[in-house]
């Protein structure tokens, strides 16, 4: 016996069922296990998939066995029925519609009233006894298979329409007569000869065949492949027909057309939420020239079939074992179930239905784990706008950090902090943003800029504070002379109301007003539920006390990564990083200078060595002075880090905290702008030409590929010194206050392990000073971010003495590509456009290149050491793909931006089940 | 019975061999094996390096064994010799001297004339009558004991020397009498005293056991440290000490001492080269207090002994078949051979030594080749200064490529290439140099960089086209808008005459005459040797047809990497290529502007359409005339790119040409001064402002990791496709005229298997309309250069569709390590000092790290393509480790400038005889 090409359904059972989706589609296996569930499904049978995939894979020709399944089941159903295709008694109408695995709503096409010509016409008017009602079908069914079969824009039979009610001074649709059908009809008809060359085609068997055959070639229209696309539908075999015979609302007023969900998809309450028409087609919803009515309506005028509607509704929520979106057609007076399927529902219902389904017996815990999309989550933890605001959007730029906010504008951080200091809302406007903006970021309500992508400074930053924020959102022309910005022709100056959107990515006029999300106490519910079943340990980003209070509160775990350098920028303390830049090198070059001239002299023959002695001496003395300063930078800084440090101990006691050192290059702490430049100079005693002269000295052609991370901790020891012993002291400090901490000091940007152990060595020795003097020990780690492709490569000579790996993907991803996060928007766009890359690597870990790094990096660091503690602080540390993929492959946790600590967590628990025990319909 | 730590040799036989170096040292394996050979050695014992390995392993203690083992050698060799340590009539002498396995000249420590006291001198007196070398030799111990073993600086005992001198006022050491001698004797040992608060020691046993103890320190002396460092010597177990008898070249006119080489180390010619001197000992020699005389007068003064010289050279040149570097004595008409080594030789006596051992039956032909140091060669391939000119040399910077240039300063590549065109020698100064500069650095003589390392810019594209280049010469200071540059206080003004030594970094004052280089048949000979050993096929990077030339006559197989970018700053070509640049992307803009809103058009409502219309006719308006120029620009390349294709495959005829299509990033064509950008404004009619506006917007903050390689042709698809019709249409041209040609263009860049299939689609479609067109096929490949980690670990995906593939290193290494190259120089020093990094990867390929990226995408690549085609073309194929690596990988060729070829073609032989059959003892 060969392949089964069609399954039949109706009568109380189906041939197919919902697991079958792959093969039958969506629709298809749902119409077939509602059949099976007794449920009164109209008649009808699908024809799979695997159909489709054949017709494509053999230049549209059909398995040579198909044609007599099809008349089998066509027969079957016409006996089903008593009624037959184009039988001028029994005329058999059917619709046929196409349906594959995945939902691709209004994306492909659809054919109703299929059966009729003159003569099944007018056996329908007998049958009926409803003239206009039978013309009308045949009006529509020509104006579909038109459309869908023939090709022909919809818009000419339209036109038709209009003019027609024109000519006869009428509004609605419903007012035509049969007259008018009937003229209507003879246009159509004529339409498609003009347009096609071809008679309309009457036989209804070619009818169906010539359906069929549409509906299998728009899975491949460009509106299909686009929304594949779009939603990144992948690996399907194609769509499957569904052939079902037709049944209408439209007959008089005991019948009807409506569509609900079985619990509240707003609210998630336990409730039938929907909508009905009284004599209507499905379309005439959809159309919204009549304003359909609430369910609960349907109670009063057919409280029989309410109460029908309702036990489907528990039979299908019970078999489903989730709430239901279903559409259904009354036709005198007898209910039909057209549609099932899980519905959708927003991020509050999804908790609450979930909550609830395990509070009825329904699903169990880990179920109700499946069924929340992580993602969605974002949309309650941030502020959104007020939906019965009016907003007025002017430019959209990319989602980069969710949120609203509204403010003034201003276009420099240090505006933005003298504005919040006066207690004023503002949006910071940039063209890009750059670390010496930071502090105005965070008295910022929001952040826009003109260029960047979802992984600009900008983007991330903001991430990491919470901040809403909208990047790149290239239309807005930001003048920063004139201080305003345009939007095509619209002008918004400084000071001036906007509002930003940072969840979907607008910009609108004015004060648009916002509402406080409050956390149910189905969230709280569930996020227990998930910790239960992760492996996974879910720790943050953070930077400031603050941002590790509100992580800690959203349930992280510990800090992954606490970057040092976003300290530096305080108002306070910004100056001494800056005498500390500047003075290092040339500290450092003197030094090294009279190191070589004292071993010069060791080996120089007498006469030479008064010369030698004489300028040893000038370098010392010249030496003298900046190394003062120096010095005093330094020591001026070491105790505001180490307050720094013992308030995040404070907050994260009991938990690690991983501390990362100096990572950016120096040139980032210094002013770009000649404004600020010549404000530095006045406060450093220099002249504005000198500190030009000292930010070009740092400036580098590839500053990501540049003197950075732990490079600086290699030339300028000082520095880390000053880091590392105000961590060590801090934690000194801290403990003998009888709190618990795990300090964490993580190298950033380690290429070798010489480098490595390099630095670690001279930590341990510092710290165990330190200890000595302060009389107490404090266990911490000593480890590293892996974030250069050589780091992941040497892991295993790496991990000998780094006691934890943190993966820095976000520099990994930008490596192994050879992407600048911050240029990438010349070409990404194209790359996503053209399919070369499926998403922005930056957003979502690109597992088969990017990846294989970090599985040989795993590997190979545990090779030499079998326990080392490895995880992620990169962005993808909030990325539910890229958590899974850090499950997968045996990390220890992941650390994220604080608001996205929920999402982390709930996708490390799905990634546990999924990858162990039970798998989600959702 | 235990591990023997000491080796006995005189007396015609030694216990050790020459093979034993790793365990004896150097020096002690050949005194051992000439001993064995018969040769006159005096005797002695060897302790091995395994007792320095124990010293320093066990807290600088002995084996317990030692001390026996050393009384046993020792009583041997007193038997041997009929003298005693310590005898006071027949005192036995010995030198303490250290000896590795690899040769440290002059780092390490040696004490003479061991054993004497005041009663062994009196023996020594009596026993050779002569009472003022006695004394000498004493005075001399003392000095050298106190020195090596007591830690006294040396000058405090030359001090006294001095004012003995003055006080006698005589001249010289030898003038010094017996009195004063025994003086100096006296204060020598006050000195000693006094300095560490102890006697003397004059127990002969105490004197040789502190001695062995002060060798076996030395080892890890400061200078012995940064000398094993700086010549990149490791794995060495330390260092052997030599305990000898003394033979003295001073005991009168029978006496002498002298060094000699068994041919001539300079030319090759094999004839005795050397010198020697009467009464003197070795360290009289090296002073220089007395001029030698040549080895050839030997033989009318002492002819029995030139005989026996002679003979021993046979002996020597026939045992260890190579030149010999040799040390003798001759006490009271006796000869002693003391040393004998593989000598050092330029690149010249190189060859021709190792071609006329071949011919002398001594070795084959694979030996030979084995013989040549391959960076070696580099000497004889570029002009070199006149060895006999004057130099003032007044900065150093790196030696970034080799060879000698002289010429008048200029400070732009416009001037140079305008007073090149009048035949004046220029060269090219700058802080840096762009790709802007490439015409007037192929002008020039030499180009001098203030910035930059081994392979910035300046250096790769200088090597590539054999120019001389000093770059990174941080004291140069120069100044553009004056015109000069000053080094300290020394100012060279536009117009002045320097010269540059590009072999050694030097920059001199004025102009230095240069002698051009004689390529020997020995060369041609060793080089055709060496092709019959390799496997690799050694191709070149040439972008001219006058580098290709050059290459093919230096034995190149064909081309691995032509850069179709450097041909696009000719003279007439620099306005067509910015024009191209310029209207690119606003082009482009425009039409996915329109294909957006036709898109639009379709799907839109009746009412919406007619804004849409005009809005596409107004977009298509305005792209009408950037369009028509940009297309203009893109006609106006082709026939010029293909005119030099066509040059280059006749040039080329028979071998294989890769072509690379457009790399860089845009800006970098664009003038990035104002002056330039004036220029070109007033060229392209536009406004000074909207050149700067253009330029600005092609910036990007990591050009490295930015809008380049092949991700212009994916964005600009129509710059990619004129350089494809030119490649082609060449190829097409020459092969009608019967030229045989193997193109194959490359693609830079590539990051995914998707990105890679889209522009080889491309290439191949377009090729095929060209064929066509021109009613001929020609063979062409494509394949793509693997430089970035994701490339190399996609390898698999990437070369199921790829014909070859080409490594680019530079960039490999760029983001394996994240280092800039032109950024490095920041920390790279550093990171070379601190041992963090062993050499420069740009110079030498990274193997541990990038070469597991190779690796892995050298297997991977061959999974899914077994025959597929694999080089290399970063600056690393032409250096001889990297090659090696290549090699042994399974690399089908290496690509290097042309200057390099020769020394890779050696390289590879080298590596498959290394890999394969024999070892080398040089």
């Amino acid at each position: 016996m060969g392949k089964k090409y069609i399954y039949f359904f109706g009568n109380g059972k189906g041939e197919g069922s919902a697991e079958m989706r792959a093969l039958l589609g969506g629709k298809g296996a749902n119409l077939a296990e509602m059949s099976n569930l007794g449920l009164p499904v109209p008649s009808g049978f699908t024809i799979s998939t695997e159909v489709c995939k054949f017709y494509y894979e053999n230049n549209q020709k059909y398995p040579h066995r198909l044609s007599a399944e099809l008349d089998k089941n066509l027969a079957r159903l016409e006996k089903t029925l008593g009624a037959g295709l184009g039988d001028t008694t029994h005329p058999l109408l059917v619709s046929v519609r196409s349906g594959a695995a995945a939902s691709m709503p209004g994306m492909m096409d659809t054919v109703l009233n299929l059966g009729l010509n003159e003569e099944t016409l007018l056996a329908l008017i007998n049958k009926t006894g409803n003239e206009r009602f039978a013309w009308d079908a045949y009006r529509r069914f020509i104006c579909m298979f038109g459309d869908v079969v023939m090709g022909i824009h919809r818009d000419k039979f339209e036109h038709e329409v209009e003019r027609a009610k024109k000519k006869a001074r009428i509004k609605n649709d419903t007012d035509l007569t049969v007259k008018h059908l009937q003229d209507l009809v003879k246009k159509f008809k004529d339409i498609c000869k003009k347009d096609t060359g071809e008679d309309f085609v009457d036989d209804p068997r070619a009818q169906l065949q010539k359906a069929i055959n549409a509906v299998f070639s728009s899975w491949n229209n460009p509106r299909a492949i686009k929304y594949r696309e779009l939603y990144n539908i992948q690996g399907l075999l194609g769509t499957a027909v569904n052939v079902q015979v037709m049944v209408f609302g439209n007959m008089g007023n005991h019948s009807a057309t409506g569509v609900c969900f079985t619990r509240n998809p707003s609210t998630g309450e336990n409730a039938l939420y929907g909508e009905f028409l009284i004599n209507a087609q499905g379309e005439d919803v959809v159309a919204g020239i009549r304003t359909p009515e609430p369910i609960r309506n349907l109670r009063k005028g057919m409280p029989h079939l309410y109460e029908e509607i309702l036990r489907y509704k528990d039979i299908l929520e019970r078999h489903y074992r989730d709430m239901q979106d279903i559409e259904f057609t009354i036709q005198e007076d007898k209910l039909y179930m057209l549609q099932t399927r899980n519905g959708k529902r927003t991020a509050e219902a999804s908790l609450r239905i979930a909550t609830d389904l395990v509070k009825e017996g329904l699903i169990d815990k880990k179920m109700a784990v499946m069924r929340i999309d992580p993602q969605q989550l974002d949309q309650l933890l941030h502020p959104i706008f007020d939906p019965k605001a009016k907003k007025v959007v002017i430019a959209t730029g990319l989602p980069a950090s969710p949120g609203a906010a509204t403010g003034k504008v201003v276009f420099s951080a240090e505006e933005a902090e003298e504005l919040a200091a006066r207690k004023e809302k503002v949006i910071l406007v940039r063209k890009e943003t750059s670390p010496e903006d930071v502090a105005g970021m965070h008295a910022a309500q929001g952040i826009l800029t003109s260029r960047g992508g979802m992984t600009s400074h900008a983007a991330v930053v903001a991430r990491g504070m919470g901040r809403c924020c909208v990047v790149g959102a290239g239309d807005v022309d930001v003048d920063y002379k004139a201080q305003r910005f345009s939007v095509n022709s619209k002008v918004i100056k400084r000071g001036d109301y906007i509002s930003l959107d940072g969840t979907v990515g607008e910009v609108m006029r004015g004060q648009v007003s916002t509402i406080e999300p409050k956390l149910s106490s189905d969230f709280a519910t569930l996020m227990n539920w998930a910790d239960e079943f992760r492996k996974l340990e879910i720790r943050t980003n953070a930077d400031t006390p603050q941002d590790a209070a509100k992580a800690r509160m959203f349930g992280a775990q510990g800090i992954g990564l606490c970057r040092t350098e976003h300290m530096f920028f305080g108002e306070h303390r910004i100056d001494f990083v800056r005498q500390m830049i500047l003075l290092a090198p040339e500290v450092k070059g003197l030094k090294v200078r009279i190191e070589a001239l004292e071993d010069e002299l060791r080996k120089a023959p007498k006469e030479k060595r008064p010369e030698l002695k004489g300028e040893i001496a000038k370098l010392k003395k010249s030496l003298e002075c900046p190394n003062t300063l120096y010095e005093k930078a330094l020591h001026k800084l070491l105790p505001m880090q180490r307050s720094d440090f013992e308030k995040i101990f404070r907050t994260m006691k009991g938990l690690p905290v991983t501390i990362r050192l100096l990572d950016p290059p120096l040139h980032e702490f210094l002013p770009h702008e000649e404004q600020s430049q010549r404000g530095m100079a006045k406060k450093m005693g220099m002249t504005l030409k000198d500190v030009k002269l000292a930010v070009a000295r740092l400036q580098e052609l590839n500053p990501m590929l540049g003197h950075r991370g732990c490079r600086l901790g290699i030339t300028y020891q000082d520095i880390y010194d000053m880091q590392v012993r105000a961590v060590i002291e801090a934690a000194c400090n801290v403990k003998k206050k009888g709190i618990e901490i795990h300090p964490e000091i993580m190298i950033p940007l380690v290429c070798t392990a010489a480098e490595f152990g390099l630095l670690k060595d001279s930590i341990n020795k510092l710290a165990r000073t330190i200890m000595k003097k302060k009389g107490t020990r404090v266990k911490y780690a000593v480890g590293t971010m892996i974030e250069l492709p050589r780091a992941a490569l040497m892991a295993d000579k790496i991990a000998e003495q780094a006691e934890f790996f943190s993966f820095g993907t976000n520099d990994l991803t930008q490596m192994t590509f050879g992407f600048s996060r911050d240029d990438v928007a010349n070409f990404l766009p194209d790359y996503i456009e053209k399919g070369i890359l499926e998403k922005d690597p930056f957003q979502s870990l690109d597992q088969n290149g990017v990846g294989q790094l970090i599985e040989i990096g795993v590997k190979k660091g545990r090779t030499t050491r079998p326990d080392l503690k490895i995880g992620i602080c990169g962005e993808h540390g909030g990325d539910p793909e890229s958590i899974e993929f850090c499950h997968r492959i045996g990390m220890n946790y992941v650390s994220c931006s604080p608001y996205r600590v929920p999402i982390a967590r709930l996708t490390a628990a799905r990634a546990n089940i999924h990858g162990g025990e039970i798998s989600s319909t959702v």
